[in-house]
This record gives C-alpha cells, sequence and structure tokens, in this order.
C-alpha cells in the first residue's frame, strides 16, 4: 500500500481527499495536519467522517513527509511555498493544492500574488497537473501543482480550439460561475449564508489571481502568447462551477464541425463528456465526480463559438483531480478511486 | 382614483403586480382574471395576499376593459396579441408584459417566435416601455410593451456605451444570470426544486428569444444594425438577474473614464444606481425593488469594458417596471408606489 | 414628525427596521449608531439602502437619546442593559431588541443568560411588546422589551389555548424551524453559506435561552406556572420561523372547535390571519410582511393539538414588530408602515 | 456476478440505485424499467449517469423478472402491489421500495392509502426491511418491503427506547424535516423551485400514510399497541431528512443514562452512528451515505427524552437501504458497496 499524508486536512479540500482516498484501494492515510486544529480528531472537525478516521491532528514537519511516498499539500498560497522545499529533501513526492508552483514564471507570479516567490528555482520542476493537458510529465514528477478550479474548467473548454487556427486568440471572454465552497472553509462576510443566499455577483473582475494560470496553458497549447478577460461570479449553492467560454471564429465553422472537433480531442479521455449539440453543461450532473461535462455551441449570426463547461470545483476542480495525478505518479490506472458516477440530485 | 385591472393575476408577475398596486396611492384595483382559476379567490391561488384582497377570479374579456382605465396584461405571449385589439378597442390602455409587441417588425417576431404576428398593424403604435430609454414616448401611450427581464438587465448595462464611439458594437457579449422565477410558475421539470437547485447550466445559447429585443434597443441607440451574443443561464436562486457584458473598446479608456461615463448616464434616473469603482453588481442588493444597480470595470490588459448590472426580474425585470409605466401613463411622479428600499437580506 | 434613532444599525435587524423606517409616514430617521463601522456611511455596509440613506454611524451616547423621541436598541444582549439607563435618562422612550428587559424575573436571567442582571429595577417597568397581549401596556411604556423571534412564533401559537381548560399544559413540546437570519450577522462557522445550505439540525435543545421568555408569557395566560419543551432548529434559508406546537387535549376537541377558538381569539388581530382547516402555515407565505399565519390540527387519534405558526423571523419576529410596537407608543394606528403585502415568491 | 434489474430507473430513487449499484462489486445490471420513456437511453433522462450506462429503458414484465435474481421496484404505491405477484413467480426476488408491502395488516394499508390491497395472502411473506430490526428475517426473504424515508429515520430514532419501561408510550411526538427529493421526480406546484425554496411547512398533519408503518414497527418492539403524533415538514434542500422525537420519561433519567441505552443498542449497527452528548444530528454529515446519525438529550426540566436522527432520505431512507437488504438476501457482507463516507460540504 502506497503511504498517503494530507497537510490541511480540515479544509473543504482536505475533507473531500479523505473521503476519496479513504476508500482508494491502493492507498493507506498515514498522516493528517491542521493548523488551528492540533490534537483534535478529525471527526471533530469533520463529522461527516466519523467512524471513517479515528485519527488525530498534528503538526506539519519534515517528519510527516517521512513518513509518506506522497503527500497532498491543501494550504493556503504562500504556506505552500514556505514548506515544500523542507517537505521534498524529506523524500516525499508532493501534490501542491495551492497556487504556488502552478506560474511557471516567478516574476508573473509575484506580479499577481503581490509578494515575491520563495523558491523559483523549484518551480521548475513543477508539474502543472492537469492530465487532459500534460499526463506524461505528471508521471515521473516529485512536485505537481494541481490546478486552479477556475483554471480546469476554462481549460478544458478552450484547449481543443487554442491548436486550431480557427480563432481569434484576442476575442477570449471566460465568464465563471462558481459554488462558495470554491472560497473555502475560513470565515467571511460574503460567505455568510444570509449574504450569499439569493445572491449572484461578480468579484474580481479583470483582477482574479486565477487568469495568469488560465492565459500560461492556453499560451502554451496555442503556442503564442494569449491573454484572456476572465470573470468570477459567485452562485448561491455549494459546489459546482459553470464556465461559459467566448471566442470569435475567424472562419465560417459549423455547429457540427465545432463539435466534432470536440468530440474528438477529449475521445480518450476518461473524465470529460462531450455533451451531444443542443446539450449543455449542468454542473448538477457531475456532482462528486472528477467529471468535466462540455456542450458548445455556434452562435452563427455572430461567427462565434460559446463552449460551457461544468466541473465540481471540490472534485475535479480540486481534490479528485489531486488523486487523478496521484494515480499517474503511482503508474496505476487513471481512474482507480475516482470512477463513481455523480450524484443527482 | 385610477382604475386598474390585471389578466393573469395567479402568476409569479400577476401576484407581484398586487402586491404592489394594492399599496399605490393612486390607484384601485378592479378587476382580476385568470386562465385556470376562474371563479376561486385570489387568496386561494396566492396565499400571500390573503386578507389583503378578497376578490374572485373571472375571465378575461373585453368587459374588464371597459371597466378600467388601466389594463395589465401578464398572459403568455400570443395570447396577448390575441387579445389586444378589442381589449384596446373597449377603450382601457393596456401594458402588456408579454413579448407581443416588444418588436418593431412584424417579421423579426415571426422569425424569433415562429408564428406570424397577429396584428402587425398595432405593433406600430405599441411604445417599447423602458422609462430610461422612451420615457416621453410612454407617456400618452395606449399600449406600451413592457420589457423582457433580460432585455431590461442587458440593455441598461450597456445603453450608456452605444453612443459613444469607443465601443466595437460587433464585439458585444452578454452573459445574464436568471432566477428561477424567470421562467414563470407553470410546472416544468427543469424548474422543480430538485432539478435547479445545486445547478447552474446555460440555456438556448445563440437562440433565446430576448436576443431581438435587445439588439433592436441597442441598434436604436447606435444608429445602426448591432448583433450581440447573449447567453441565458438558470441560477439556484428564486429571484434576481445579473447581467455581465462585455464589449471591446476602440482606445484606451481609463476605469474612471468608463464609471464617468455611466454616473453621467444615469444621473438623473430615480431607479438606476451607479456603483463606485471596484463595486460590482449584486442581485442580493436589489430584492424586491424597481433598481438596477451597475457596476463598471476595464479590464486594461484587453482593452475591454465589463460592465455587470442586477435587477430583481420579478419588480424591474417585470411587475415594477409595468407600474413605472402606468406613472408615466398617468402623469404622475414615476416613483409613486414603488420607492422603498430592497429587502435584504 | 416623530424623532426616531437607531442603535446598532449594521445588523440584519438594524437594516430591516431602515427599510420599513424610511417609508414609515410618521418619523423621521434622526442617528444611526454601530460599534464597528463608525464613521462609515450606511450604505457601505448595507448597500441595498444605497440612496435612500446618506447617513454615517456614529457612536452610541445618551447625546443620540437626547436627539430623538423614540430609540431603536438592535444590539446584543447585556449591551443593552449597560446603555439603557442613561439612555432613558436622557428622555426618550426605549425599544430593545435584545433580550435584556423581557423576563420578569432578575433571577431567571440571571440563570439563563448566566450574568446577573444590570438594573433589575428597570426591569419592573419594561413591558413585554408582543402587541397581541399586551396592547394596553406598551401604549404609555417608557421602555419595551421586543420579544425574541422564537418566543413570538411560538407564544402566538398557543395563547388561545392557554386560557382554556381543554389542554394538559405539562404536555407543551413546541418544535420551532427558522432561517438563518436568525443568527444575525456576525461570522460563525455554523452559519456559512456551505455548512448551512442542505443542512437542518437542532440545537440547544432543553436549553435554549428563549425557554423562559415563552415559559413567563404562557403562565401570565394560563393563570399558573408552566414549563415546555422548546426545540429550535437551522433550516437552509434566510428568513423564515416555523413553529409547530403540541399540547395533549384532556377531552374530545373537534377540529371545528379548536379553530373557531383561534378564529375568535385573533379576530380583531390585524397581523394575525388563521388559516381554514386543512391548510398550514408555511414561512413562504408571510415573508416581509408583519403577519403571523397560523393553521390548526386536531391529531383525533391522540387527542393531541397540533398548532403551526409562520413568521418572517426578521419582522414580526424582530423590527416590525418593534415598529407596531412602536406605533402603539406614538397613538398612531398600529398598522401605519406596516400593512404592505408578504413578497411571494 | 448476481443479476439485478429495476423497475423504476428514472425517479429519483431509481438513478440513485443506478449510481450504487454500477460501483457495487457483487452485481452486473441487468434491465431499467420506466413507464414513460420506454425506448430512450437511461442518460437522456439522468445525465448524470451518462458514460456509466448504455441501457435502453423497457417496459416492466414478467420476462424482467426472469432474467436476475434480483429486481428492485422503485415504482409507485398501488402500481407494486399490481406487478408483484407475476414477478415473484417468475422467480426472482423483489425488493419493493413502495409502501404496498410494509403493512402487515391488509386492513390498515386499505384505510390509510384508501384502496383495498390486491394480495393480501402475499403481504404474510413481505419482511420490512430496516435491517436493525429485522435483519435475520431479511436473509431468506423473498419479498422485502424497503421502508419508508420518514419511518427509518423515526423508529432508528426511538427503538432503544421501545423496550424500555422509562417511557410513556402515549407521549411520542415525531415532529419530522425532510428535503424535497423525498417528494420524488413528479412534476407538482409544490415542489417547483420558487414554491420550495425559502419556505417552510407542514402538510398532512395527523394523516400522512407513514404513520402506520411507524406505528406497527414500534408496538411490536413495545410488545403492545403504540399511536403517535407524526408531522412531516418540507424543507428548501434536495436532500436529508431529520427526525426530532419526543418521548416522556416515566421515571428520572439523566442524560448519561440515555445515551449509554443508545450506545449499547446500535453498538454493533454498522450504519448507526450516536452522537456524543451535546452533538446533535445534522442532515449535512451523512449526505450521500447510508448513516443514521442520533443525538440524544433528556430535558430534565420536564422529564422528556429528545431524539433526533438524520439519514438521507434517497439513502438510508430508501435506495441505499434496499442494497444493504440485497446484500442481506444474498449473505454477503452488509456494507459492501455502501462504506463510502458522506460528501460534505
Amino acid at each position: 500500500m502506497i503511504k498517503v499524508s494530507i497537510a490541511g486536512a480540515t479544509g473543504y479540500t482536505g475533507i473531500e481527499l479523505l473521503r476519496l482516498l479513504v476508500k482508494h484501494p491502493e492507498v493507506e492515510i498515514v498522516t493528517l495536519t491542521a493548523e488551528s486544529h492540533i490534537g483534535k480528531n478529525i471527526a471533530e472537525v469533520a463529522p461527516s467522517l466519523r467512524g471513517h478516521f479515528d485519527q488525530t491532528l498534528v503538526k506539519l514537519s519534515p517528519e510527516v513527509a517521512r513518513g509518506c511516498d506522497v503527500l497532498f499539500l491543501a494550504l493556503p498560497h504562500t504556506t505552500s511555498m514556505q514548506n515544500v522545499p523542507e517537505l521534498l529533501k524529506a523524500g516525499c513526492r508532493v501534490i501542491d493544492l495551492s497556487a504556488d508552483y502552478r506560474l511557471k514564471s516567478a516574476q508573473v507570479y509575484g506580479d499577481w500574488y503581490k509578494t515575491p516567490h520563495l523558491n523559483p528555482e523549484i518551480i521548475k520542476e513543477a508539474v502543472y497537473g492537469l492530465p487532459e493537458l500534460h499526463r506524461e510529465a505528471i508521471r515521473p514528477a516529485r512536485l505537481v501543482a494541481n490546478p486552479g478550479c477556475y483554471p480546469t474548467g476554462a481549460i478544458l473548454a478552450l484547449a481543443p480550439l487554442m491548436t486550431e487556427s480557427w480563432v481569434d486568440a484576442a476575442s477570449i471572454v471566460i465568464d465563471s460561475k462558481s459554488g462558495v465552497s470554491g472560497a473555502g472553509r475560513k470565515l467571511s462576510q460574503a460567505t455568510q449564508f444570509c449574504e450569499a443566499n439569493e445572491s449572484v455577483a461578480a468579484y474580481g473582475l479583470g483582477e482574479h489571481r486565477h487568469t495568469p494560470e488560465i492565459e500560461q496553458e492556453l499560451s502554451g497549447l496555442a503556442g503564442k502568447g494569449i491573454t484572456v478577460s476572465f470573470s468570477p461570479h459567485l452562485m448561491p449553492m455549494t459546489r459546482g462551477l459553470l464556465t461559459t467560454a467566448y471566442v470569435n471564429l475567424t472562419k465560417r465553422v459549423s455547429r457540427d464541425e465545432l463539435h466534432d472537433r470536440y468530440a474528438k480531442f477529449y475521445e480518450q479521455e476518461p473524465f470529460v463528456r462531450v455533451h451531444t449539440l443542443g446539450q449543455y453543461a449542468n454542473t448538477s450532473h457531475v456532482s462528486g465526480s472528477n467529471l468535466c461535462d462540455i456542450g458548445v455551441q455556434v452562435d452563427v449570426r455572430n461567427q462565434r463559438a460559446i463552449v460551457t463547461s461544468a466541473i465540481d470545483n471540490l472534485m475535479k476542480g480540486a481534490s479528485s483531480q489531486a488523486i487523478q495525478n496521484m494515480n499517474l505518479m503511482l503508474g496505476i490506472a487513471e481512474t482507480t478511486g475516482l470512477d463513481a458516477p455523480p450524484q443527482f440530485p
């Protein structure tokens, strides 16, 4: 059995990792860490897990890393990069769910996160953990930077078009709608029930930190620098992330051609489902799963492609994608422990 | 007292009209009609109104029109145009909340609604009831076509830019997020609680019937034909409609310039609130009111304006806007009966 | 115009008071205080009110009391009693929305609130502000203790039975279901969206501080000491409070007799609606109003009365009831500013 | 592999059966039937299942029964009893999720369901499928009547007290709060999003059809006839069922004694978690699982036990309990395919 540990086990992505890993046939959970609940049993902080775990939360240290083969970091950004060097040195492989190693440029990181990167040399070896794009690089990686939820939905929605000459890369608009769990478990006014319920609003327009991550990956696919307008919105629901992406087509492309392009691009992907024409992605059809649903349309009157993608932000947008990465790193079947159908309704 | 009646009183917009009109100081409610509940008391179908009304639902007929000064039609499209000629003939003024008289071209109506218009000659005299654009034409109108909810949000978000040379009119993308009440009170699978809850999805991409209405009004402002990409989405909430509109700027425009443009454009408007820079529109801040909140941003990296507007779809998107139109038609203060603050939370 | 001020204007009950008072025809709002937002404009903290108020938040002081006729205190318990003596001395009348003056016994207060009462002598002059029970005493009062949300729903549900010999007073079970806004606007884990959504749970069983308030009023009606089992539950909704009360009947009582008892008891009450038999109270039918809906049933197999009552916890459970009390104190029509129908849906 | 089929696969309980059975290691799904979607692929009606099934819906017939070892019936009541005789004759074992075989008395069935039972002789051999009470009888059963959601929550909450002399059996009050999915997938006004959202209400007070089922099982445990007051309420959430049960104690029982009683009673049960004192059951902690959480309290002032239980109404309240029954019938480990932790949040 592979030994895995989780740093930051009491947040939503940590709890979700636990939910999945406890049923994963190839791993054994060794250590759980937490900042603010050290000494408590995980089930006190996550009562849903009661009876499934009987484990005490400890402090993160190199000792934790030495005791496991794979360490998941579900920590806030900047906290990750403070710890990763010594954790890697301790000998384990790391899957980092924070933003700290996603950007290939330390300067871009500094610009968007308003703090210098602490270990730019480690950035180089980190692999961006979106299996649909970087599967082969993930397998041998020592450090995988698990993508953000918004970038996962946006990149999967747009990837098939980036390698085409069909599109005007300067025209990309990404309008994303996220459930509240995307904001994490920490207390805030905006995520209080009475403030988030019956409320839809944009935030961080043109300034959200997931923007450079999307641009990095789309640019890599297109082979040229691409900037996008990325607009996140908060929705009154717990889970789910819908992305609506708009791209101008530089030539007439039929709905069937667009659909075929997507169907072919994702043909071999176990976790991407391309809808038949006329069907759009719906967050409620992927809840609790590692799936990404995609629905495409051509607005023929405006020669514009409109692509919708739906993921569960805590799953394909975070924890289950981290496990998909782990499976690849361990050389086991990519779908291991991840093939349960979505929960509906 | 002005005598008003409501046809289609038992749907959500009908109930909302009643909620507002019963407290309106200048009107008296005369007759309520309904198709499927004739003979019942309105409070049986809308228990919230119990004690406020004690009125029996009757069938719509010219008699109803003869008994009132202003008749609100909260009927399905096509049903309105079957009735309007004889209702007008009976001598009352009509505010039609359906789509039947919103489009100036009978052909465009036929193309999008898949049925020929029954009385194209009446279209000509109908006034599109968006007071912020057509205040003077509404005052003397005999027939006002109350705008759709999506068009209200979208047009108010974009109007200040349409009369400017700043923008590329071919680049408009309108991404709208609506509460479920926008779908009306009739039964459907998609609006069942368990299907709509925890669900965000697009529908009718590039094909929604509110598109030509938006294009008609924006074209009118711009003085040239404009087409837009309009993407409606269903949100897991009862009320509220957020519009996020994207337009390419043809020259460098600062955030302050954009904000000033909006602030000036809506300076005199009693029901439009332009947020200070950095604040975005939120549906929960306008709920239960006739207000439209607007927040603007320039995505400077992409020279693109992003405008968010929030309305209550049953209010400014339907019933309270209809009363705003009535106030104009009656020559009384435009805000009469409409100046209560939003309900928060 | 009567001068009114609000202490604690930025919480949910404070905002709700503002929403109502700004449209109240007999009052003028003078001062708003807040603890943590002094110097800010109220609209920064409550964006829904933007344009309706342009007022800066100040600190509570006797000066505030001197400047108004009626002062609403929407403060946490214990904070109220620290301020009330000097506020009264300053000459204004006070409507206290906290729990500090609701209990007639300082000892009972101390037992349940785990702190000695600071001014037991003032308790004596405070009037429990449930107009349906204490209308005449409220009129001349200098200090009105506005009831808690749970007690309002529970007492109105049970009052008609307390003066009857029909019931076994030892058998009362009160099972209450509250929207999350009842917990106020302060941050807490339990009221975060993702924790409260899709969640129903009891809390404080047999120990909730609203218990003695319910018992005090029911005992007063019954003319003997009554204890009850009171069980509050948190519901995944913003507003609304449903009470289901159970009482054993000591003799056979028909459904019609029970219904008649309630209909007669509340016949003259402007804000209580007794449903016809077979209809039960629903929180969505009273939202945004000062109404209390009541539906009754006899479980004939068990000779037990079951009574449901629905209120809006921020309205009849707090702010609009406070204004109902103010109307009585001012000698104006009790329904002034409170007669708008509920908002549905 | 055991061959299983599902009749009524397109409702919420049918979809939930599929979600679980597709990952069950010992079974193979053979046939899916549906009334109104015959000929369609299941994934058209349940898009969440797309890619997991590629199966066409057929009509229910004895042929279906002949082709499988175990047949799940997720049909409306009365439809089940029209089909069960010939399905049993065809040779398969049947797990019926409807109410048709839950009541041991055909007369009680007729009284509550207002229609005579069609095959009273089959009632006799049916086993009430609550494993915690009838594990041994379920193993060899040919026909298992899967309990209703409300009875599952209520019986598990009260069972440990029924075999005690501590309680006044005439005093039982059961106040239940259910998510909307309990009403099934058929269209209705009350379950439309805008009617159920922000709405809490009771229904069927003293008259709900799950009452005799609860009474039958509690009476069986107590060894004497027991009647209860059972009050169902609809909550604005998709899944989850909270039961709050009240029973008078005939002698002083401490909180520890009550807790010990429950802890011991359920000590060996794999799917019942008894909370530590002071913790109450919460629907969000069991979502997506077969678990029943129980929290107990003594209201010492009134010598009354208050017990809360939480289940997922579609799981332990329906589909996963049906699979628990299947596991027992097949002689495999009872937890097979059912041991994934709940999904939180």
